[in-house]
């Protein structure tokens, strides 16, 4: 299993943490220095709140961790491709790098519909790795529309 | 006075104190039914957070003011064009409308470097007006950077 794989693990504990709750299950971790420093799942219905998707909650967890806005030298982990709002969230926070499962046809916008993250226009870059655990990614999310169409 | 005006007005007193407490100065208020039911400025260096800006802020308020994520009904001001975070929050929270000071030409995600708020590929449009106030605005950002690059 490489670093990616591994730390994707826990990602996606998070959210099948999601799954649980009836939330769509989404699960972020962000890495700094080899070590967790925040976790999050998508916690949409249960706040409710519009922007409680687990990227941004991971993002202000690290930020009160690290006590700086600036995720320099840290590693954002996410089951789904983000949507503009998170994309947008992981460019202001200047962090090094994104990693997601699958992706995001409808809303995803680091490759899909925008490619928010890595925009020159931006003042920062983020670098993108996809595509790792993908099918477990993807499967947390058939399986909730599934069995939420059925009820 | 029109009624934008009049409500830009609010959003140009939160840029104010944003101002005061040396943050870039942009503020924002969410008006429903009449009423302002969120207000918020820009809190990125204060708490410290990246994703603290003016309508991030503001859309987490009218989240909790109204006890529920879907924003229908409610407008947004803010005095300058959202960035790709906050236009996605916009659309995030299917707010009805938005209406903003000056542009951002260098990240804003309304009109100027992306189209995000009105993308029919997202699952929500919101409608937009701008250049309310814009000078008002505007020349609380350029006396903000100018004293900051003076120090």
């Amino acid at each position: 299993m490489t670093k990616d794989e591994f730390y994707m693990g826990k990602a996606l504990e998070e959210a099948a943490t999601a799954y649980a709750v009836g939330e769509i299950p989404i699960g972020a971790v962000i890495i700094y220095e080899k070590k967790a420093i925040a976790r999050a799942y998508n916690l949409r219905e249960s706040l409710p709140c519009a922007t409680a998707h687990a990227e941004l909650l991971a993002i202000e967890k690290a930020c009160r961790a690290l006590g700086r806005w600036r995720l320099t030298g840290c590693t954002l982990y996410v089951t789904v491709e983000p949507c503009p709002m998170c994309a947008g969230a992981i460019v202001n926070s200047r962090l090094d790098r994104i990693v997601y499962g699958c992706a995001d046809p409808k809303a995803g916008a680091v490759r899909s519909v925008f490619q928010i993250v890595d925009t020159p226009a931006l003042n920062h870059c983020t670098a993108v790795t996809q595509g790792i655990r993908e099918k477990e990614c993807a499967r947390l999310m058939t399986d909730f529309f599934r069995s939420r169409r059925q009820k």
